[in-house]
């Protein structure tokens, strides 16, 4: 293994233990020396990659939006932005879940201090500014209502899916997610999609895993063909 | 003043300094001095009302439905809803806020852990069967669409206030978050209301501040002629 491939790979590996700890136990109370027993490397390699906790997690909200792979392309835009909804709740979930997404999404929704300096907004902006474009696309394509306002549409979406998933932790452990986002979507769409799309739409909750399977798949293709 | 009258604002005033910095540092770095300090009563009294720092929080959750004063009647329950929400997020604001409702929306929504016992499922169950209730009598005033389900939509509005507030606090310090509430419902009553009823509601976000002022006049009237 090259070295820069290795260095790579030391650095994912603390990544994912890092999100680990702190979807357990939060920022404030996580220390660096559980990330290090979490990882295995050590100390060295850590301060190697990051200097400190706030680095870390910094590091780990910065990865966020990128930890959701590539949804195979539908033929309505819009199904592919149900289908992303679908596979982030998938990877929220405690059995099916990534570490990097649920640590992150923990980093993301509390509150935590000013003085904790973490800039949130990373994450936020970044699911606003990815959920306008796929939009902006179903529009190009006819698929969205004349009047609907995409800026508007975008951030109550990515609200709106924040929420339901606090909700759903709070209430049910997330075991009932899927569902809370197909209805996100079953009661939005009328507002957002014209009659002709929103009928051919799958809300199906169900689709996440199978969604996610596909996803995994066409990740491993790029990866093999990048090589 | 009635020994038991001053028992209840002595309570109430510990409250709300506990409230303040719960939504200040978070339930983990809060201290029982932080809000002795913050209320000026003495260790006595506010260990008569509460023997440690979870039994405060807990009494913070458990208090966060009722901070919602009642709004005024109106023509359509469905509009009363949308008051309601309006209301709420005019209190979550920085400068209009209650801080009740801030620091136990905070409680609420940061993950914490399972070692804290607190339980957070009581706000969430407070707003969504409150919210179901008001979308029952609005469905037998006729306002409901035939096939919308009341008890999905209950969790979809909870939620999704859940979620455009988180977002919002993040993005702007909840500075554009009447704009993000009002786009909530505007985008979900197609859905949810019959068309009559839907030309009639009034999503302005500016609703809010005149709801307070009317929520609070009908509070003080109540309290007077309770006397």
């Amino acid at each position: 293994m090259a070295r820069q491939e290795r260095a790579i790979r030391t650095r994912q590996a603390i990544l994912v233990a890092a999100a680990e700890v702190f979807d357990e136990v939060g920022y404030e109370a996580a220390t660096i020396s559980d990330v290090l027993k979490r990882s295995g490397v050590t100390k060295g390699a850590l301060y190697f990659h990051f200097t400190s906790k706030e680095e870390l997690a910094q590091a780990v909200l910065d990865a966020q939006v990128a930890s959701l792979p590539a949804v195979p392309a539908q033929e309505l835009k819009l199904q592919e932005s149900l289908d992303e909804a679908l596979l982030l709740a998938h990877l929220l979930q405690r059995d099916t879940g990534d570490p990097i997404v649920q640590g992150s999404v923990r980093l993301t929704v509390d509150q935590g201090s000013p003085k904790d300096h973490l800039n949130r907004r990373v994450p936020m902006r970044g699911w606003t500014e990815h959920t306008q474009a796929v939009f902006e696309e179903a529009r190009r394509r006819g698929e969205i209502l004349p009047h609907a306002d995409v800026t508007a549409l975008a951030k109550l979406f990515v609200g709106g899916f924040t929420g339901v998933q606090v909700l759903s932790r709070i209430m049910t452990d997330r075991q009932d997610l899927v569902e809370r986002v197909a209805d996100l979507y079953r009661y939005l769409m009328p507002s957002v999609a014209v009659p002709g799309v929103l009928v051919r739409l799958d809300f199906s909750p169900g689709r996440g895993a199978g969604v996610y399977e596909a996803a995994v798949r066409l990740r491993e293709l790029e990866a093999a063909g990048a090589e």
